[in-house]
């Protein structure tokens, strides 16, 4: 039946169905292992293997060898930069984790050692970090009181730190650690501004020397407690405000000046992982993020096994670091060695760090975390990002950080359900003078053929969007008809479908096409299928679609298809009329 | 910078940026309107228009003028038909409900009429289904002890009814029907026959004529329930499965006849919705599912309100109706006034009917459900979707039938997920004698460029499968690399990205795409773009990437992208060495 107009290059070619056991394989591959990180091992010796696999997994064995006097020099002089941060960051995030400061000094201490052993980082600068810091005091402020019985508080969040750890190198060792991109850059820029908004309001306890203070993290809460301790200070406002102003002057000055000099404003980037890869992209080499993961998580285990709380690889530490010229994950032992002789020797003047103090390092610390210029950004490009983003910020700020979490991961999935849920699909048609096939929305050049609408579903064909796109093609088909029966014009003939952007589809998605098919049958009109996928085309055989419509009906092209279905209206008329139509139109 | 070989048939096009209301107002209507409800509204006058959208909500006004007494005779017949159907079912269905068997025909009254008025399917027959019985039952007696508190447990059953109305309008009203297309065809396989064989497995209560019996429904506890039982009688086992022995053959003959017969084999079809869509299919008519829910919803609420519980549209009734010959929903008025007649005169005799009769009426009417040829069939063409089913009947089966329904809601969206973070990414080779650029794997005739590697990504690019791509693309990079370096060939120079598979992208799509181009520039190699699509190239303008790559590096078709690279290889070198290797390569 199908019989082109000229010679095709090529039908369309059904792949060789795959054993089972091997795309089974393959897709094993695919999902946990993109980046092949076996790819090192292959051909190679078994004792070379052995050696490879322990440089692998403990990679201070691949670089130690080849460790010289150079990178030692490089190495401490950012270690000793990097320690120079991580004292006073550790006191003043312990602080708002309502622990004791010995313990943030401790974390600045075990986890960069760990790391340094089984990291493959060679920037990432290893310590504790404000919003998960933020996140242990809302969560387990709710059920143990931290000043009532800070012992309990403080194993409890020792265990935290464990389980943490524990589940971190479990993502890692089951390679799930891909479940982290489901957060979207558009959902961390509004969940880290909304908690560094928080940390920022919950300093107004340290900058205004209140002493009753809500375990609330919520900006109504806050408000609240504020207001209510200056009413309550009602006979002497003024002294209260006196009181209030030096400190909160001098935050705000440091504030400003930090700000001004863009000490901390390198963007908001997702902690840890990503931010390893961020820079190991700079240096070109390449990071495994799961293989990360497991250092995380054996970094948090031991950790919390020696009283150090969460720790990760905070953005802003890492770029001092790597800004400071490191070498090697030799930093972070550099680091860990100075913050041990401050431990020995300087933790006595730390019980005289003015509160005020630790609140200024931890507002200014978070000041480059509220990245309302990539909030702007996202306004631009994409609209949808920018009310993910905004809800998620509103989420942290006016609810908890749990809420702001579950309304910023709900959101993000919802939108991309719906994305899948509902594919667009297009109108094409002829761009003049070529075999090109577009869309004519983006393409007003683009002729329609007469008697042959060419549609174009835009994305793969699953169980979720099925029934819209059977709905959606039947719409099309009945408006073509309408506006054709109106116009007067030759009557709907073909309907093609261009399947290019098909990747791939389920069970479901066949059963939309068998509809389509008798849905169209119906109406006396011809389907014709234009660039099968591999996956598609192997899922219609099996199915006995292509029986059904014929392979002849499917063609390499759209312009192929439409040529074909040129030819038989050519042939179905007994003059020329259809081609010298198609003709006027393409010198059109 | 851009030169290409031959002319351009045409510039990739940047579509005007359309107003942020508008695209909006584009988006709602795609995503709550697919099918375009209101399209016979438009250009009519108001009174018209008063009255179209009268018999929009209520249909009933629409077709009951037009009535006719040709119409009234074959709605009779299959009214009658129907009702023969509706009586023993809904004493059945009521018992498995654990409800009193005149609330299963109260059920088979009210409800009828609401739809009757209210619904758009000219073939539906309204009723209560085994599933939907076998669910109350499960979940509400957790709660209370139909045997001991039946009033409470029927006062249960219809507020349960009630508020399953009010959801199902509410879905309707806010156009949110599509949430069910999140089913996916073999979730509903699997689970459909999970709740069958629990059903019938429910049924060796009546059939065994057990007296205590389990209330979980999972095949352990029935099960050991079963054993049990037969243990306490082990003195006279014999006259225990004597008893048994003839109502049980009873069932197996009845229920070998039914299946012989083929009366109840219409396949496992969504219930609801879907079976009035398929059978409008057949009679090219249009329903719209979100319209149909609010009449579902509508009759709910009014049947919960005069003791009925639960309906919806079954499969197997609908099509004896429409077999029938039924025209008009009128059948279900008929179906519903010989039920009236039933309850008025013929109650009395229903209490004598033994409880075997009503399970074999089950049985018989569940076998049709387990349609294991649709399981085989998934297996065939699809082998996840396979895996989806299977788990879903185990579920419902081992476990319990909200268990069955959590993993297989929670399997499905994981695939999706999974699908959507893991797109497909091919390298392209050209079709020999042709500008047509396809898949290597697909089509092993495909050639190499030289020194352009030239990708295809499969789907849209989202947060979710961004840092995917770009570890893949890099992957893709650096083995064409090494292959190239292995065999000694000619440098790989350009890297060709087919986008017309991508057709949507957001800020993390974007991000990926700029990460992208900073690997590739600094491996030296010059980054080309094939056929960006409408939502692609706006985002692109809009985020200055364009002025970054160069519009000159974006073309509209692989063939002229590789045209140009060909160009400037062939102008870089002093002699015609790339451009023979092209001819060769094409004439091979």
């Amino acid at each position: 039946m199908g019989n082109p107009y000229y010679e095709c290059p090529l039908p369309v070619t059904i792949p060789p169905a795959k054993p089972f056991l091997e795309s089974i394989k393959l897709g094993i591959k695919e999902t946990l292992f993109p980046d092949d990180p076996f790819r090192q091992f292959k051909n190679q010796p078994a004792s070379r293997k052995f050696i490879l696999g322990m440089q692998y997994f403990v990679p201070i064995l691949e670089w130690a060898p080849r460790y010289t006097f150079e990178f030692f020099k490089a190495d401490l002089i950012a270690g000793i930069t990097i320690a120079s941060l991580a004292v006073p960051q550790g006191i003043s995030y312990a602080s708002l984790a309502s622990l004791p400061p010995i313990i943030g000094l401790y974390s600045s201490f075990v986890p960069p050692l760990v790391y340094a052993m089984l990291g493959s980082s060679k920037d990432l600068a290893v310590g504790t970090v404000a919003v998960a810091s933020l996140l242990i005091s809302s969560m387990l402020g709710k059920e143990v009181n931290p000043n009532e019985n800070a012992r309990l508080y403080v194993q409890l969040a020792l265990t935290a730190t464990f389980f943490a750890g524990v589940f971190q190198a479990a993502l890692g060792l089951l390679r799930l650690g891909f479940i982290v991109d489901f957060l979207s850059h558009a959902t961390i820029v509004g969940f880290m501004g909304g908690a560094a908004t928080v940390v920022c309001l919950q300093q107004l306890k340290g900058i205004l020397g209140l002493v009753r203070f809500t375990h609330g993290t919520d900006l109504v809460s806050v408000l609240r407690s504020v207001f209510s301790q200056t009413h309550q200070s009602k006979r002497k406002p003024c002294f209260f405000w006196i009181n209030a102003m030096a400190p909160m002057m001098s935050v705000i000055v440091g504030s400003v000046l930090v700000y001004l000099t863009n000490a901390e404003k390198y963007g908001v980037q997702v902690e840890g992982v990503a931010v390893g890869r961020s820079f190991a992209m700079f240096k070109n080499y390449h990071i495994d993020g799961n293989k990360e993961m497991i250092a995380f998580g054996m970094m948090n285990i031991a950790g919390s096994c020696v009283s150090c709380y969460l720790t990760t690889g905070p953005f802003s530490r890492t770029a001092v670091n790597f800004n400071a010229g490191c070498k090697t994950a030799g930093s972070n032992i550099v680091m860990a060695a100075a913050v041990m002789v401050t431990l020995l020797f300087l933790t006595p003047l730390f019980h005289y760090t003015p509160i005020v103090v630790l609140s200024s390092i931890i507002i200014a610390a978070m000041l480059g975390l509220i990245d309302y210029e990539a909030a702007i950004g996202l306004w631009k490009v994409d609209k949808c990002d920018f009310i993910v983003c905004v809800s998620a910020y509103i989420g942290v700020v006016f609810g908890s950080v749990e809420i702001g979490l579950v309304i910023a991961v709900t959101i993000s999935l919802l939108r991309m359900l719906l994305s899948v849920a509902r594919p667009r699909t297009f109108l094409l048609g002829n761009i003049p003078n070529s075999m090109i096939f577009r869309s004519i929305d983006q393409y007003p050049i683009a002729n329609n053929i007469p008697g042959v609408l060419i549609l174009q579903i835009d994305a793969p064909v699953y169980f979720a969007n099925a029934n819209y796109l059977r709905e959606r093609i039947s719409r099309w088909i009945y408006e073509e008809d309408e506006k054709l029966k109106s116009t007067g014009g030759s009557s709907l003939q073909y309907v093609i479908l261009d399947l290019s952007a098909v990747g791939s589809t389920d069970t479901s998605g066949i059963s939309m096409f068998k509809e389509v098919k008798k849905n169209i049958d119906r109406r006396g009109l011809k389907l014709v299928l234009a660039n099968p996928r591999s996956e598609v085309i192997k899922k219609l055989v099996k199915s006995k679609f292509i029986e059904s419509i014929g392979q002849e009906w499917i063609y390499l092209t759209v312009g192929e298809a439409v040529a074909a279905c040129n030819f038989m209206l050519h042939a179905s008329k007994s003059n020329n009329q259809v081609a010298d139509e198609f003709d006027a139109h393409n010198n059109a």
